[in-house]
């Protein structure tokens, strides 16, 4: 038995989200229906480094599994990427040790979250690009916010209200912004998320751009730990998890 | 009555071709039935500069309509947006005169294909460039052979073999190969070209790329004025409409 990690990427349109549910189509039962094929029937559990909702993105997500079969790590790669449908690709299988976990090994990650700003957002990026019609927010101001979220803190105002999580401190590293065109991306590293953190930082950021919240409103937001203080959790289709960090 | 023109982007993933077919989703019908909305009822009829096949795109499509409607161009444009599907965009639209038409005036058209040469292509890119499993042709061949295709030709070696065209004489202005990144993107501009000729020239520049022909072959292809001496149609999902020009 070898334990093997792969990193792949998703086009998260037509999927119901990461995890198994049933009767629906999810990353999870792709990929383990594909290994059960390649096992003659026998079911393989494949571990994420976390969930992603329904329609959110992934161009590094790391997987674990544990498997019998004596096939060279990259052949193992080119034998899923010809089964699996072609909205999940394996960018690299490696061979780990037995006490790698996808999850509880994390040591941090990155999301990245894209907005189209032009006029008329092009209909190749509907699925990819949350469209802001024409509005291009204060960039300078949303960075100024983005100050009160980088460190240590209870992010209570920032995970989905429904969570049974009960410790909400969490580390963020980084938070920037960069112009690709015209499309805006707020990338953010951190130790770990919450629930709809990310989606809730992007959409709280966002009021700031557009004037609707002040930047240094950031703090007192934090402070309440009251996810009615922050903003709409920004749509799923404009979140991508880029980068996972063991 | 006004002639309106307008300039469209489709995502043609979705669509069975731009041109009204029973039963299918085409972006004519998709058209036409928010215009039967906005004039209550009453059928308006849209000519394109030309069709385009099932999965195939276009940035830079080309219709005509008439409408007793007294609508400022602009605001139709944003009528239609909000009406239309997301995987169909209104790019301008502006008053011309009555004996424009969007097929018949047309001088010259320019398409583009795309094909992704990574070794494992992006999932995000599945619909929108030909994937080539990690080959990367020799595009200074694909460009020797492409000088045999710009000019004035007999273009029979490249059109579907069951079309009703007499006249297969087409000119061709120029032929060019880009690389963006990884991927590769052949850029056509004519006159005018037969059904699936671009498709069939992409097909055939690209064995002279893998070496599979000679890019002096191709002469002798165009001489023939014969389908199966060129190569195969290169897949729908790599071909973009880009401009029309009038």
């Amino acid at each position: 038995m070898k334990r093997l990690k792969a990193t792949i990427s998703y086009d998260g349109t037509l999927f119901s989200g990461y995890q198994v549910q049933p009767g629906e189509r999810t990353v999870q039962l792709e990929v383990e229906q594909v290994l059960m094929k390649m096992h003659k029937g026998d079911k393989i559990s494949v571990t994420a480094s976390g969930r992603t909702d329904a329609r959110v993105h992934a161009t590094g997500q790391v997987i674990h599994f544990d498997t019998p079969l004596v096939i060279p790590p990259d052949r193992y790669q080119k034998a899923l990427n010809v089964q699996l449908p072609r909205d999940i690709r394996v960018l690299n299988v490696e061979e780990v040790s037995d006490d790698f976990h996808a999850r509880f090994s994390v040591t941090g990650k990155r999301y990245r979250y894209i907005w189209s700003t032009e006029l008329i957002q092009s209909p190749f990026r509907r699925h990819y690009a949350v469209e802001t019609n024409g509005v291009k927010p204060n960039v300078e101001e949303m960075n100024r916010a983005a100050q009160f979220i980088v460190g240590t803190y209870d992010f209570s105002s920032f995970c989905a209200a429904n969570t049974s999580v009960v410790d909400k401190v969490r580390t963020v590293h980084s938070l920037d912004f960069e112009w690709h065109g015209e499309e805006l991306h707020m990338i953010i590293e951190g130790k770990g998320f919450l629930y709809n953190m990310v989606r809730i930082i992007a959409g709280t950021l966002w009021d700031v751009g557009i004037g609707k919240r002040e930047a240094s409103s950031l703090k007192s937001i934090i402070d309440a730990k009251d996810r009615s203080k922050s903003g709409k959790t920004a749509p799923a289709h404009g979140l991508y998890l880029e980068k996972v960090f063991y």
